[in-house]
C-alpha cells in the first residue's frame, strides 16, 4: 500500500448535495478506516453563506445520515468535523480566488509546503474558469516546494465532442494530465474493478474472451427512479449523455479491452482508449436501425400513478429527450470483429440494475437433444455477484440437458466493501489515475456518440418511443438483439405486470 | 423416451447381498415409477434353499431397508414382491439349467416369445460356465421367436490382462457382444454421466479442456471403511484391481475422452477406447517412481482403536495386497501431452468420496501481485456436485487478489436422482450399452494395469508404504505431484488431527 501524501480538500461547489450524500460521507469513512493522511483538511468552498461551524453542522447531519460508518464512535466523527472549513465566495468572480488562497494559508499556517485536491462539483461552465483563477493566485503550480496539485471533475464532461475538446484544451492552458482527475463514479464500484481482476488473473476465462466463444455482449443500467427534481438539468442532456458516452462506455472498456502489459494507470487507459478508437462508427442512416430512443409516459403500477416525463418538473411540455436509450455497437478489431454488442440505459425501468451478460456461442456440434445456453452475467450492482449459467444432465434416463447456474456474490465476503467515492478519494490522493479517465478517452467516447446526437437532430422523424413508466423501455429494443426470438436479459419483469421478480 | 419390452430378469447368486441390498431394491424403485415393462418378473437363482414365499420374504426385508422408495404404499410392494421367484440348483452342475428353463416356461407359461436378462452374481469362475449352460439349454439364442438374451456380469472381469482376454474369449462362444453387458457401477450414477453431458453441452469448458489450459487432473475414490467381512476376496485382489483398473480409468476416460459424433453406444465407448489405448505405459522401472502402494495399520481415531489391514479377519498376518494405490499417468495424445494426472483410491482414509480436481494452469502473465488458482472440482460423491475456484478483486483499495468460489450442488434439483443400479438395469431393459464396459475397453484398461502389477509381483523390494487407518495414505503420495509444494486436493485433514473438515 503506498504512503499517503498529507493533504487538503478543497470542495467547490461544496452547499451542493454531492458534498453531503457523498464526498464528505466518503472522507469519513476512510478517516474511521485509517486512510486519510495524518494532516488533512478539508475547505468547502461555494456562494451559499455559512461560517465554519454552520457548515459544519451541515455536513454533520450527511455524515450521519449517509456514512457507511455511521454507527461509528461520535467522538471520531467530532474529531473529523474539526478538519472542516467553509468559504463562501462568487466562483464566477476571478478576485475572489485570493480568499480561497488565504484562507487555505489561514487553514495550513504551520506547513511550508502543502497537497491540494480540487474538487469541481459545480456547473461545468465554470470547470475552466476556476482552474484559471486558481492559476492566476498561483495554486496549480506544483513542484517539491509547493507540494502537488491534482484537480477532481465531476461529470459532466463536455455536452458533445466540440465541447469536450474544448473543454480539454482550456483545462491544459492551466493543468497538466497528470493534474487533471476526470471522475467517474461507475469506475469506483467494487465490482466494475474486479471485472479487470476476474480477467486477469484468472487463467480460465480469457480463452473464451473473444468473438470466437462469444455469441453477444449486453450492458444494461437501469434506473428506477425518473428525473425528481433534476428535469431542468436533464432535459437538455438525455440518456445518451448522461449515462451512455461515459458510464457505459467505461464498463465497455473494462470488459473488451486487451491485456494491458503492466497493471499502471497509463498501461490500462491505452488498452480501454484502444477500445474506444475501434467503436464502430455509425453513419446517419445506421442510427434509426441501430439506436432506440425512448421516452416514459404515465402509467400505474400497484395502484399508483407514475407521472410521464413531460409532466415533470421543468421539462418542456413537448421535450423529445430520451430517458432511454438502447443500441446495437460492433468494436472492430481481432478480438471483438463480429460480436455484437448491445448497449441500454434508462429511467423508469422496473429496477435499478447495472449488469454485463455475456453469452457464449452454441456448442459447435449439438448431442444432446437440447443443448445449454451458457452464459455469465456480471451484476455491476445492486447484490454484486457474478452467475454462471450452464447445462447439466437431468437426473435420469436418458441424456437430457437441463438449465442450472452457481453464483457468487460480493456480499458473501465478509469484508467493508468501500463506496466508488471512497475509492477515487483515495487514489487520487495517492496519485493514481487508473480509474479516472484520460483525456482522449473522452473524446473518443465522444466522437462514438456524436453520430447519434447528429442524427437525431437532423432527423426529427427518428422516432422517440414512448414506453410505460416502470417498463423494461419500448418493445423496439428487442429488434436490435440479432437471432429469431432472442430479447434482451431482463433481470425482472415489466412492473406493470403482476408478478414481478428478480433473477439474480 | 424408448419403448421397455416386457422382459425377465434371471439373477444368478440370488442369495448373495447384492440382491438384497442393491438389485431388487433398485428394481422395486423402477417399479413404483413405472418404469418397468406391463409384463415383468424376476428369477432368483443360488445355491441357498428357498421357497419362493421364503425369497420374496428376504427381500421384500431388502427393500424396505434398502429402497429409496421404501415410503411408498405398501400394496405396491406387495405387488411387485407378486413378480418374484425362486430356484435352488447347484450353479456349478450344468445339468441343473434345464431347471432354470423349466421354471422360466412355468413363469411365463402364456407367452411364446420372451426376453431375458441374466444378472450374474456369482464368483467370477462361474462366468462362462453360466454362459455356456445356458447356452446348451438354448436359452442364449436370440431371435424374433424367441426374443432377446441379455448377460449383465458383475465385476472383477478378469484377475489380470491375460484372465480377462480369456474371460471374453470364452463368452464369445456362447454370446455376442451386443448381449454381454459388462457393469461398472460408477458408470451409473448421475455425477459420472454428467461429465459427458458438462463437457459436451456446455460450449464454455471444452475449449478449456486440454493440454493447453490444464495443469493437472486428479481423481481419487477414498473410502472410509476398511475391508470388512471382504478380507479374504480382498486380500487376493487389492486396491489396483479392485478400484483402479474399473472405476477409476473409466471415470478417467470421461474425462478426457475426445468428443464422440453421435451420442451412441458404441460411437462413445470408441473414444473411451481411444484414450485407454494412449495411457502411457509404464516400464517396470516407471512403477516405482509412479505408483505409490500403501496399506493402512492401526491407528486411533477419536479414542476409538481402527484395527490395521494385516489384523482384518480372512487377511494374511503378512499380506503385501495394497489398500491405497496413487499413481501419475500421461495420455499421449495431441489433447492431453504432457499433462500429468493423477489417480489415487483406498481404504480406511478419511472419508468416502469420489471427485475430480480439474487444476488450470496459471495466467500466461501475471498482471497481480498475487494470481488465482482455477480449480474445477466435479464431486461424483457424496453431496454431488461442482465447484469453481477463481480469483475476485480483494474489496478495498489497490488490486489484490482472493481466493473465491461458486458451487452447484445436485441436490438443488428438487428432482428424484436414481440410484447406479435403476439406471444402469433400466439401460439394459432398453438395450442401451453406453454405461457398460465393451471387451476391448476392458482390456486395453487391463493392459494399462498389467505392468504394475507385474512389477511389485516381480521386484518385492517396492515399498508398501503403511498408512494410519483415517488418514490420506502414505505422505510419499504427494511426491507424485509435480511442482513444489504442491499436494493432492485434500477433501477433508486427516482423521488423527482434531479438526477434520470437509471443504465441498
Amino acid at each position: 500500500m503506498k504512503k499517503i501524501d498529507n493533504c487538503k480538500i478543497i470542495i467547490f461547489g461544496a452547499s451542493g448535495d454531492l458534498t453531503k450524500r457523498k464526498l464528505i460521507p466518503a472522507l469519513f469513512d476512510l478517516y474511521c478506516q485509517g486512510e486519510l493522511p495524518k494532516e488533512f483538511s478539508i475547505l468547502g468552498v461555494s456562494r451559499t453563506e455559512y461560517s465554519d461551524e454552520e457548515f459544519r453542522k451541515h455536513v454533520d447531519e450527511g455524515v450521519k445520515k449517509y456514512s457507511e460508518r455511521k454507527e461509528n464512535d461520535p467522538k471520531l466523527l467530532e474529531k473529523f468535523i474539526k478538519n472542516i472549513y467553509y468559504l463562501a465566495i462568487d466562483t464566477a468572480k476571478a478576485d475572489d480566488y485570493a480568499k480561497v488562497k488565504d484562507k487555505m494559508s489561514e487553514i495550513s499556517k504551520e506547513s511550508q509546503k502543502d497537497n491540494y485536491i480540487y474538487y469541481l462539483s459545480t456547473p461545468p461552465k465554470l470547470y475552466s474558469f476556476i482552474a484559471e483563477s486558481l492559476q492566476k493566485q498561483g495554486m496549480t503550480e506544483q513542484n517539491d516546494q509547493t507540494g502537488w496539485r491534482r484537480m477532481i471533475i465531476e461529470k459532466p464532461f463536455g455536452y458533445d465532442l466540440d465541447s469536450a475538446k474544448k473543454l480539454n484544451q482550456e483545462l491544459f492552458n492551466f493543468l497538466k494530465e497528470s493534474q487533471i482527475y476526470r471522475i467517474d463514479h461507475y469506475l469506483g464500484k467494487e465490482t466494475v474493478q474486479n471485472i479487470m481482476v476476474f480477467r486477469f488473473a484468472n487463467s480460465i476465462f480469457e480463452p473464451l474472451w473473444n468473438q470466437k466463444y462469444i455469441e453477444r455482449i449486453e450492458i444494461t443500467s437501469s434506473e428506477s427512479i425518473g428525473v425528481e427534481d433534476r428535469g431542468g438539468y436533464y432535459d437538455g442532456s438525455g440518456a445518451l449523455r448522461d449515462m451512455i458516452q461515459n458510464h457505459m462506455l467505461q464498463i465497455l472498456g473494462m470488459i473488451t479491452m486487451e491485456p494491458p502489459s503492466v497493471f499502471e494507470a497509463n498501461a490500462i487507459r491505452n488498452e480501454t482508449l484502444k477500445v474506444f478508437q475501434s467503436l464502430r462508427q455509425m453513419n446517419k442512416e445506421d442510427v434509426d436501425k441501430m439506436v432506440i430512443r425512448g421516452q416514459y409516459t404515465e402509467s400505474k403500477v400497484k395502484g399508483e400513478k407514475l407521472k410521464g416525463y413531460r409532466e415533470e418538473k421543468d421539462v418542456a411540455a413537448e421535450s423529445k429527450t430520451e430517458t432511454f436509450v438502447a443500441l446495437k455497437l460492433f468494436i472492430d478489431n481481432w478480438r471483438w470483429g463480429g460480436t455484437p454488442i448491445y448497449i441500454r440505459s434508462g429511467k423508469r425501468l422496473p429496477t435499478r440494475v447495472t449488469e454485463v451478460v455475456i453469452t457464449f456461442k452454441n456448442t459447435p456440434h449439438n448431442l444432446f437433444k437440447n443443448s445449454a445456453v451458457n452464459q455469465l452475467i456480471m451484476r455491476i450492482q445492486p447484490h454484486e455477484g457474478l452467475l454462471l449459467k450452464f447445462g447439466m444432465k437431468n437426473p435420469g434416463a436418458g441424456f437430457d440437458v437441463k438449465a442450472e447456474s452457481m453464483d457468487f456474490h460480493y456480499d458473501e465476503i465478509k469484508e467493508y466493501v468501500p463506496t466508488a467515492y471512497e475509492r477515487l478519494l483515495l487514489d487520487c490522493m495517492m496519485g493514481d489515475q487508473t480509474l479516472y479517465t484520460r483525456h482522449d478517452a473522452v473524446e473518443a467516447c465522444w466522437t462514438f456518440v456524436q453520430p447519434i446526437i447528429d442524427a437525431w437532430k437532423e432527423n426529427p422523424e427518428i422516432k422517440v418511443y414512448g414506453y410505460p413508466a416502470g417498463t423494461w423501455g419500448p418493445m423496439e429494443a428487442d429488434n436490435l438483439i440479432e437471432g429469431e426470438d432472442l430479447t434482451w436479459h431482463y433481470p425482472c419483469k415489466n412492473l406493470t405486470n403482476d408478478d414481478s421478480y428478480c433473477e439474480l
